[in-house]
């Protein structure tokens, strides 16, 4: 199921995720670099992860591309955070 | 225009919606106490801004309650460290 939205309205959609994606990434790369979490907050990035993959269950049931599309690059990067959390602690 | 969704399907977008605010409350709570914001990248914060501006704007256009409801609060939350940030530096 995928809804039928006018063109328009879905690249506001993936311009919105192309946002939130990107303001994520500057986290992401200095921690693949320095692999140093000690100043990230576990409870925070384990309840953003589940959000996450909340909001890509709930984009997958009302079958909206822009919010599966983002989510699902959002959470391969906020995943990876977690792993090294997890990890090196 | 509201789309009919499950409840169960909503309840599953509310969550996510919670679970992404909270997330980002500790940052909120720290820099509203602190009034510093010397370490938060402004380029970061400008364009989730917008990024939450934009998934607003979506979630108003496809008629969708947790896109709304979820980024109208978070939306106040980055609005504030903005806020903060262009006035204390």
């Amino acid at each position: 199921m995928v809804q039928e939205v006018h063109w328009a309205v879905q690249a506001i959609g993936m311009l919105a995720g192309t946002c939130t994606t990107v303001a994520f990434l500057p986290q992401v790369i200095k921690t693949w670099r320095t692999r140093s979490t000690r100043d990230i907050s576990l409870g925070m990035f384990l309840v953003l992860t589940t959000g996450i993959v909340l909001w890509l269950t709930y984009g997958l049931m009302i079958g909206d591309l822009p919010l599966v599309a983002a989510n699902a690059v959002t959470f391969l990067l906020a995943g990876a955070i977690l792993y090294f959390k997890l990890r090196h602690g």
